[in-house]
């Protein structure tokens, strides 16, 4: 097989009129709002009415520690959904929109990949139907009225150095991190530091993806803090009047779209919070009306089961009310021998040594999933060419060992076809019962939270809060934020926060830099370290290599 | 009747599927890409297979020198094409799509008024099919390549203080009209001066309006100045390689959208570029499509007939090959007193004498669209409830004693039924021939073009230039832009500079402060004073007053 791109392999197979993919799931065309013959809107409004209906299973896919390059969740996840439906099953996938600012940098698309991709992908990976654009709008219209009330006489009385609202932009754009605005005299605003975000780790696309309904939308957003005032009183959206007009900016962006597999499975693609400043799942809604409408729904959760995973028990089950039946944990050979100490320039090379050595990341995932988070679990290894069959069985072989299901998931290559037995696994396990388990309480303190993350899943000592982060602990407990739950941002690279501690460190501290709340979201955030949340473009963007030819037909993206 | 807001009058009625308005232009599902099922994507590929085919007629609404409250062309369009539906003509209207801005400020939504509307209103004033989020994300990427560009070695020897591409976003936010950004380092860019504009004022708007299909679309993305070097020369978007993803980016923004009237006559609403630094006319795509379907096609040119008919007749018309059939002067007695000398705050009140002396604006106005621009003309009155008969007969006798014929459009009160008399005239008139002209020829030096515009069109001794604008001149010249139409950006409340010369001024000579090329559109941007492209938010914002309900339902958009 030549090696073909992931849009030329999108392009060769023809997509179903996204009206008969929902057909599959007994949905008519009233029930969607189409964009276009191949994208839709599911309507929110429907997730009301059927609240007392049965959910199907829903199925977790997480990963070992990654390498920079990521393990496949997501084409594993499709690969599986399609499997499911290959089977017999009634599957559906609920997954994160792309970020459209990397398209253009070193990235290019992310809707999967090879022969487990969700299509169409160019329109996945560009606009889509407007969701990211929405939220653009919505927070920028939070910084234009919080500046504008300054201007206007600033009666809420905004320490303008106080200020934690970042404007926004769906572009990977260095130049606009740090700013200084409102130049130019009294008419042109009143000058302070500032500095732009990509539009994803926005609170709002938080808040749209815990968001329950749009009621619950519009207090969520109502109650985001956006800057603090001279004495120290946090200031709201609330304040400002903004929720109404956010709530109306996004009230297409509520309702979660629904395209289809290359095997025309159905797929969610809804809301993508950044997973290190954010909880990194897709919207709530989308899974709930998944697991209305489909026997099986897969879903995924940002890096690793540390970070991911957790926060989506932490973060989402314990804010919806969803719980998972079972955990696919994705391993790939290569990232077992980089855990095993490779260096990343030889991880192309066979050494079975290092893939054994490195099996204790995925022993230490294995634990937290069953023990920690109480849920059955399947590994599925994520084959690459390179793999070799003897580095494959050494993982085999460690995994069994632990009475612990493993199966090779050949979708990149093969599609739903490579992951029937993976499949069969997942409904075997779904079945069964599980201790599902939050990893703290809400009424734990906030220091005792994060002791239990890092003690319970990472496998460290425990926290270490600087003088910063201590005054900040105290402020967010005043302010009444103390039950919130955490979400952790630190290096997926390691169980630890130092992103050079491969496989399954011991003994170490997790210093906690910065505690922030995301008020109306609903969590605290808890900085371990500088967080990037605006990249910048490499010397020769993929920009550069997408064309359009006369009929509007893209190419250059992959 | 109880005086109702135009969201709640559009609420009332019940709008057709889109794609049985488009069936009344013989147009099937398969023609259409819906959004939704209100909103619709027409094929531009389509125009391509359809260019032998006949066009039906064209009529361009324009308006005497307008009052600040705008004297409701796109109302009196409205109507009128709802008119032309009735009396038994396939009739289509072509608008340009509001920004999204605007209706958080003080305006509220922009999409006709009354009766006269187009909708759904909420959806085409908000994102609507998200055209202007491409517009913005393609104007960033551009941004984006730039300054990384110059963060990575600059090559193209860029210099800083000489870029004149800024940043845009959809919102009124005065706080970014001018910022310093790339600060902190070397890793987050290079410092310099910045600002930015609203969407609309981006140079895409107007490349995407005056682009005849895709090829020539991405033809003119790569023409466009973005900045120059330290020897002078033009950086355009084709040097950083953007055209193929700016392309992409607006891949789907290209095809017009079409939705309805109130009366259920189909709208094509695409584009909207600023009327003073842009040529301030929907697409050249929707109006050629809408004329290939329609018998008779309805459009618009912002401001009055001295600014948008001159840019529609010497812009739009010269560089697409449309050409108008008939020309309806729009005319209010509000704006009659004011161009009588009657103060803005007692507009109100009954003033017959000043009503006839304001009578040489529409004299003027009438004057160019026959002898200038040598097209057939009819003068609508849009009837405003506070209008006495007395002063509206004193209109009707001056207009036709100019052998004018002049009708009443009370099109905001009664839809098509105000305007069915209007339609009547509008089919005579454009039976008849007409000695279509343009203002200057391309050939005439960039000073003659000015000069032919001031003298025949505004009525003035001609322009003089300021020593900036003198070496502007010269620069753009020696470019080889010198066979370039210009774009006039002046006030719209006088024929003159002035903005507080009312009436037909004469004997006045126009400052031209600055040239500018607009490389990619096509067109010499010639600055009479300061433009406003970044608009504020007032005191207490209408965003406050905006709110949506459980279901999704959106108030207080007006």
């Amino acid at each position: 097989m030549a090696h073909l791109s992931d849009i030329e392999i999108a392009n060769q197979v023809e997509m179903k009129p996204i009206t008969e993919v929902a057909k599959t799931l007994n949905l008519t065309e009233d029930d969607l709002t189409l964009y276009g013959k191949y994208k839709a809107k599911l309507d929110v409004n429907e997730l009301v009415k059927m609240k007392d209906e049965e959910d199907g299973k829903l199925i977790l896919v997480t990963a070992i520690t990654p390498t920079p390059a990521g393990e496949g969740k997501t084409t594993v996840s499709v690969g599986l959904a399609d499997g499911l439906s290959r089977i017999g099953k009634k599957s559906m996938i609920a997954l994160r929109e792309p970020s459209l600012g990397p398209v253009f940098g070193v990235k290019g698309g992310a809707a999967g990949g090879g022969h487990a991709q969700v299509v169409p992908m160019e329109d996945i990976n560009l606009h889509f139907t407007g969701d990211f654009h929405a939220i653009g709008a919505a927070n920028n219209l939070v910084a234009a009225l919080l500046d504008n009330h300054i201007h206007h006489g600033n009666a809420l009385q905004i320490d303008s150095r106080k200020i934690t609202w970042k404007r926004v932009v769906d572009m990977n754009d260095r130049q606009l991190r740090h700013i200084v605005n409102g130049l130019q005299g009294r008419v042109n605003g009143v000058p302070r530091e500032d500095g732009y975000d990509i539009t994803v780790a926005s609170e709002i696309m938080a808040v749209l993806c815990l968001a329950n309904d749009i009621v619950d939308l519009k207090e969520k957003l109502k109650k985001m803090i956006v800057a603090y005032s001279f004495t120290g009183e946090p200031v709201t959206a609330g304040d400002l009047k903004a929720e109404g007009a956010l709530t109306a900016l996004l009230k297409d962006a509520i309702h979660p779209n629904i395209v289809q597999t290359l095997e025309h499975t159905p797929a969610i693609i809804h809301g993508g919070p950044f997973a290190n400043i954010a909880h990194g799942c897709n919207s709530v809604i989308a899974t709930k009306m998944s697991m209305k409408y489909a026997d099986y729904t897969i879903t995924e959760a940002g890096f690793g089961a540390d970070l991911g995973a957790e926060k989506f028990i932490d973060i989402k089950c314990r804010l919806s009310g969803v719980r998972p039946d079972a955990v696919v944990l994705v391993a790939t050979v290569r990232a077992l021998k980089m855990h095993g100490g490779v260096p990343k320039t030889e991880l192309g090379e066979e050494n079975v040594e290092a893939v054994k050595a490195g099996i204790v990341n995925l022993e230490k995932h294995l634990d937290n999933i069953q023990n920690v988070y109480g849920l059955p679990v399947v590994v599925a290894i994520n084959k690459f060419p390179l793999d070799t069959d003897a580095e494959i069985k050494a993982v085999e072989d460690a995994v069994s060992a632990q009475g612990v299901d493993i199966v090779l998931a050949d979708v990149w290559a093969k599609g739903g076809e490579g992951a029937e037995e993976l499949a069969e696994k997942v409904v075997e396990l779904a079945d069964k019962p599980n201790n599902f388990s939050f990893v703290y309480d809400e009424e734990d303190s906030i220091e005792t939270k994060l002791n239990k993350i890092v003690q319970k899943v990472y496998g460290g000592k425990g926290v270490e809060l600087t003088k910063v982060a201590r005054r900040e602990l105290q402020e967010l407990e005043k302010l009444g934020f103390g039950n919130y739950p955490i979400c952790m941002a630190k290096t997926q690279y390691s169980f630890s926060d130092d992103a050079t501690l491969v496989g399954a460190p011991k003994d170490f501290t997790v210093t906690i830099r910065n505690l922030k709340v995301s008020a109306g979201a609903g969590f605290i955030v808890a900085l371990t370290g500088a967080v990037m949340t605006m990249p910048g473009l490499p010397k020769s963007p993929a920009s550069e290599r997408i064309d359009v030819d006369a009929e509007g037909n893209i190419s250059g993206l992959f």
